[in-house]
């Protein structure tokens, strides 16, 4: 029963096969997004705010935070928001970067333990990232690719996640500190994907023990209705044996998936959580409080 | 790679482990429908006929025909709806009594290879439906509870169905035309059923490989957002191995997770079904359904 525990100075989050569902909200990433990159690249971190509280309100048990921006000083930036945020909510942080230097400058000013988002197979990724996770006690988001690239073959992926992990233990690190990103593919160019990826989840759980992790919106590239899609994953991927995902929880239908999910795995005990997010508002006016999944906060043991 | 065939005069449907998930359409069912029971008790079939075109209209890919009212002339009226349904549509069916008489009359006026719904694992009812599913060469849904009635430990419930399997085979009865239902009961009562009954599909699945349906809004009983619960359940049992289902296909949200279930498993090549429900339409005509600018894409190098 493995658990990986994130925390910030006054909080943490269990990442568990015994757990809830953590939900890694994926906004604070300015790909894609040039005025979110434009601002944070001169110092306005008034969206990032905004998007911190945002999710956290709409249920997001983690944010995580990405500053890669073109030609900008990634180390700095990633930084600033980081230090932001850890100012205006407590909500554990994924640090995320394929630069080195800047998880390395996001760890310095982090307050807590933090996941360090990510670490591929690469000897070279795998050499300047882990001791760095081994320095700052935090925990890291393996991936499951390395020089060749992401193997089609789900197996290969495995042996990825598995030399990952131990490559990890000669750091110090401990398997329960490696979260498995086991990659998803775009279901509309691969339709064995889906079944793939639940055999792979299901096999890191039981053969590695490992909690796991993925960007769990990739799944539905180029399909129309993103979030049935998605949602659909989600639950299944879950059922496999997932237990977290960075996603956005500012779509309805993805906090409902992983609201039912939860009540589903026997992790929403009496389905206290599903009834205060859905619970029909009463008649006269009182105590809606809780309707339509805003407004939700969960307590952590 | 267990195949059930159920027919019309015109129409196969395939349950199977390689085979999109089967809708078998709940509505034409008088249990709670004071209407709808009167005026199949004096013969008037409108909103049966109406029931079953809807329902087709919505996607299921078989009907459940039930004419369970009190003080009634159940096998004559089942007969009745059975033929009324028939000379409406071609989808097959399922004869859904709990009175042996009635399911006869069924299969006497059914045209078609029928999915008889159903026998338990009493041994009464089995030495009488197992000869009538026998004589008319239909398939039968085997619901796993027996004289001590509906067992808590999903052993015992595998148990059962394994006596049914056993038992129709002495009636040359082939596996692959019982239909295990394992009973699902409310998660909103029974906080551990959910892993229960997946854990059950898979054993049914890989075990017994037998196709498997069930009721599948009794998980939600009890709770608010039923289909929100439905969803989920029906995503994760279908992941572990669940094949058909006997609920409405009028909630938008209960086609919605099937239909992503059926991408996620790779049982719709190119998401054809998916992309026909849900592809938006073109504002100037042009194919737009795979606007996909808003998910995370993360490069990685």
């Amino acid at each position: 029963m493995t658990t990986t525990v994130i925390s910030s100075a006054s909080k943490e989050v269990k990442i568990g096969f015994d757990e809830p569902f953590v939900i890694i909200g994926e906004r604070i990433n300015p790909t894609g997004r040039k005025i979110l990159a434009e601002e944070m690249k001169v110092g306005d971190y008034s969206r990032v705010e905004a998007d911190a509280l945002a999710q956290v309100e709409a249920g997001a048990h983690m944010l995580d935070v990405n500053a890669g921006i073109p030609l900008a000083d990634e180390p700095a930036i990633l930084a600033e928001a980081i230090q932001l945020v850890q100012s205006i909510t407590d909500t554990p942080i994924s640090i995320d970067s394929s630069i080195v230097e800047a998880l390395e400058a996001g760890l310095a000013v982090y307050q807590g333990k933090a996941l360090v988002n990510s670490v591929t197979g690469e000897d070279e990724v795998l050499e300047r990232v882990l001791p760095l996770v081994a320095k700052y006690g935090a925990a890291v988001v393996a991936i499951s690719n390395d020089e060749t690239g992401i193997s089609e073959d789900p197996n290969e992926r495995f042996e990825v996640a598995k030399k990952i992990i131990e490559r990890a233990a000669d750091y110090g690190i401990h398997y329960s500190d490696v979260v498995v990103d086991p990659l998803v593919m775009p279901i509309g160019a691969i339709n064995g994907s889906g079944k793939q990826v639940m055999h792979l989840l299901r096999r890191l759980r039981e053969e590695l023990k490992v909690n796991t992790t993925c960007g769990a919106s990739n799944v539905s590239f180029g399909l129309p209705n993103r979030n049935g899609i998605n949602s659909s994953f989600l639950n299944m991927a879950i059922a496999a044996g997932m237990t977290s995902a960075i996603t956005s929880p500012l779509h309805a239908e993805v906090m409902q998936a992983v609201r039912g999910a939860d009540v589903m795995m026997g992790h929403d005990p009496d389905c206290t959580n599903w009834i205060r997010a859905y619970r029909e508002p009463a008649a006269d006016g009182a105590d809606q409080g809780a309707r339509g999944g805003r407004g939700r906060r969960r307590r952590r043991a």
